[in-house]
């Protein structure tokens, strides 16, 4: 108290969050599309829409968090792919309407502010970004002691893409007969990790580095795998082909229970066939050793399915012959019958 | 476990999550704008730029929390003005550089999710948002036990507005001779509450229910007096009147001290005049009891001016009366003169 109270001294660093800010700048600006008029440091990012390429252009904005994904980056101390997890969760989820990923901005919350941590989060974020395609156009990193523990942290983001508006998806077209294609997850993605950390690391008690043979790895390797982002696979068919794509799921929290009536327009109920598609190893695992019930892992895990395609039966088996000559998986998981919006496993 | 593992008993539940969403979707769409197209509750939120309105349209994104403002929150269990905050803080980030704010998105993440208290919060988000003029377009509630205390929660905001190219405001154009006009803030805003809790509710020992004459008003009030959004006073004045302004600072985290330089061109500095302007007695309460030095208080607090306009000198008599008409409270704080960026108080 001598000399008077800094604000260092109560928790907040300011100095080491201009480091950071210079450690994050060259990250970001790897990321950067021709349509990026500023560089980060000014009060806001500045982003140049291409309005030669619309002719109705429509934003199609959306935001998440990646959950408890985060304790498990916690307990590991390994922090570079949870920021393609933020990406991941948000540009799904415009994907779904058939919307490009134009910019991103990430807010990170910590603890206490090490900026060579911050970096390392935040070149995840860059990554993810490249992988959609998208700008990382700003964020906000905020130091929070007495909210975050000092080695925790949060990290949530923000995604702005661009859809041309008569060409917008939105299951409005769905009906019976349709078929349901489905593309595989890489595990978890970044849901159900309250449960998941539950039965692994307290019910079985399994420690992040036990290696579990089912896995080919360690129950921390696994659960930390990034999200799949959609976005190029998805974005090159719908820009590429001509498949009469009527709809798209992002499974995301909620899972295929909840997820799927969100597109469905009245009179339609999809059914999916368990057998149709290989429930990952972690799910399994999950459920045995939780003993949890096979309504509950559907509404809670993606069971290895982690975006959904809804098209004409007829190009049902093109679009298929189209996923295996991009050598990429997919399998014809179930249809669309009439109903009341349910998903129903068979 | 003779049922087995259900989410809620994980500490996640889904179905508080959907009551919440039930809660939030008409509180939003009060916000909504002509330009939105979808209802929350889709993957994403849609909105239609009015192309008509522009030349060549140019999106202007800004993320921010609101610190631990919400500590302050949390003590008087008072959740219905922070989310103004959020939307100040994003807002005014890029009404700096003349956008029109068109849409928001908040990121709440809760230890335990009660629905009607989520709804307290994102009432207040919405009433940001009509102050700015902007539609709540989407947003994410998470409940992360084990990251958040079960009271406890972290908020955190996404803006893009729009603004003609031709017409961004950069301070490019700023050289020594200019002025600068200040605005007044509502109080400490969003900013310094590391040091403000740890000064009056620690070394001060005040309680939030303490009332001190010189506030006229309880400590907590004061603490918890939301963020002024300066929206619809300076879109007005850009959008109606003929003012040459050269650059705007908003007054966020670093203060005067680190904001001013960030639109300063080379060879320029700023000079403010102590006494120019009110000092808040809620930060003259702060320096006096922290014996924070004034060097840290100009970086940390905005001391009574939240945002600053900078105008050749011949323009600031008659945009001082401009203000005076509008019944805005508005000061001339000091000018520009040659150097290499510093903010220099005199």
């Amino acid at each position: 108290m001598e000399n008077g109270l800094i604000y260092a001294r109560s928790g907040v660093d300011i100095d080491a969050g201009n480091q950071a800010v210079k450690l994050i700048r060259p990250i970001a600006q790897s990321t950067f599309r021709p349509e990026v008029l500023s560089n980060l440091g000014g009060f806001s990012g500045l982003f140049a829409l291409d309005l030669a390429r619309y002719q109705k252009p429509v934003l199609v904005a959306s935001t998440d968090g990646v959950g408890t994904k985060l304790k498990v980056a916690f307990l590991m101390n390994r922090h570079s792919s949870i920021g393609i997890d933020a990406v991941a969760m948000c540009v799904n989820d415009i994907l779904v309407q058939g919307a490009e990923p134009l910019f991103f901005l990430d807010y990170l919350a910590v603890g206490k502010l090490v900026p060579e941590k911050v970096a390392t989060i935040v070149a995840g974020v860059a990554e993810g970004c490249r992988q959609a395609g998208c700008a990382l156009l700003g964020g906000e990193t905020a130091e929070m002691p007495g909210i975050y523990s000092p080695e925790e942290y949060d990290l949530a983001g923000f995604v702005v893409g661009v859809a041309e508006q008569a060409k917008i998806i939105n299951g409005s077209r769905i009906k019976p007969g349709n078929q349901v294609i489905g593309l595989p997850s890489s595990g978890l993605h970044s849901n159900g990790y309250s449960l998941a950390r539950k039965v692994l690391l307290e019910v079985a008690g399994y420690r992040v580095d036990t290696y579990r043979p089912v896995l080919g790895r360690t129950v921390g390797e696994e659960m930390l795998v990034p999200t799949r982002i959609y976005v190029p696979l998805v974005l090159s068919l719908l820009e590429k082909t001509d498949f009469n794509i009527l709809g798209m799921v992002n499974i995301t929290g909620g899972s295929l229970r909840e997820n799927i009536p969100r597109i469905l327009p009245p009179g339609c109920t999809v059914v999916l066939k368990k057998q149709s598609w290989p429930i990952l190893p972690i799910f399994s695992l999950i459920q045995e050793i939780g003993r949890v019930k096979e309504a509950e892992m559907q509404r809670v895990f993606n069971l290895g399915l982690g975006f959904l395609l809804i098209v004409p039966s007829e190009e049902a088996p093109s679009l298929l012959s189209y996923f295996t000559r991009q050598k990429e998986k997919a399998y014809l998981v179930g249809e669309v019958v009439s109903g009341n919006g349910e998903v129903v496993f068979v």
